[in-house]
């Protein structure tokens, strides 16, 4: 399997590491948003945040709590933003699960508006319903 | 104090809630980017992601996880993301700690570029230096 995080957890490619542990690895994004954005992944390959483990996720979750209190200290942005993107769609391009943690400033070029939707009369409780259906403690 | 979340909390303001226990809840974001836009919560009001206790975390990450599952497999997306805002610079306008679980369709209008950076010479290392002193683990 042909992997770059995979590549970087073995140290065949080359990345600005933040911090590692036995399960989890934080580097540098190469293509910044802004400089500092930070990427968090399990060692082990899951392609997406749906397979993730609830033991590796509660580990990958705290080091990213970890990392993002060290850029907000560290590089004194106006805020931040945590993300992860599954799916080609929604923006995913390496298909091993990740955390971005995105340092903002005031009016900077990652601002944008999305156009909010309204729900018409009934159609809220419908979408609800649909997603309760699916909903499996 | 004046908080939505926590008035949806107390059933002091009405949403269409999807599931909730003794600590999380979550319900539709009631201006979705997309129709089934979810959003979920800690029951305890703290302002931001750096601001959570960690046991309160894994819960909160254990539930969207399970809605982001319900999200994908009722409504069918092409993808979805999750995201926690934290500051104004960032899009947070309800200072409640909130992941957002925004499922995602092949062009749709939430689709941005944005412009990535490069790192000159050396400056990706300073970086990482910058950050790697404030980890505190």
């Amino acid at each position: 399997m042909n992997c770059i995080f995979c590549d970087i957890v073995e140290k065949r490619a080359k990345a600005e590491i933040l911090y590692e542990n036995d399960l989890v690895i934080s580097f540098l994004d190469i293509r910044p948003v802004n400089y500092g954005h930070a990427l968090v992944i399990p060692k082990n390959h899951y392609k997406d945040f749906l397979s993730m483990p609830k033991s590796e996720l509660d580990e990958v979750i705290k080091i990213t709590q970890k990392i993002s209190s060290a850029v907000y200290n560290s590089l004194k942005p106006d805020g931040f933003n945590v993300i992860t993107n599954n799916g080609t769609a929604a923006g995913q391009s390496v298909f091993h699960f990740h955390f971005h943690i995105i340092p903002r400033f005031t009016n900077d070029s990652f601002s944008f508006r999305p156009q909010l939707k309204n729900y018409e009369n009934g159609t809220m409780k419908e979408y609800a319903e649909k997603i309760k259906s699916e909903i499996k403690l």
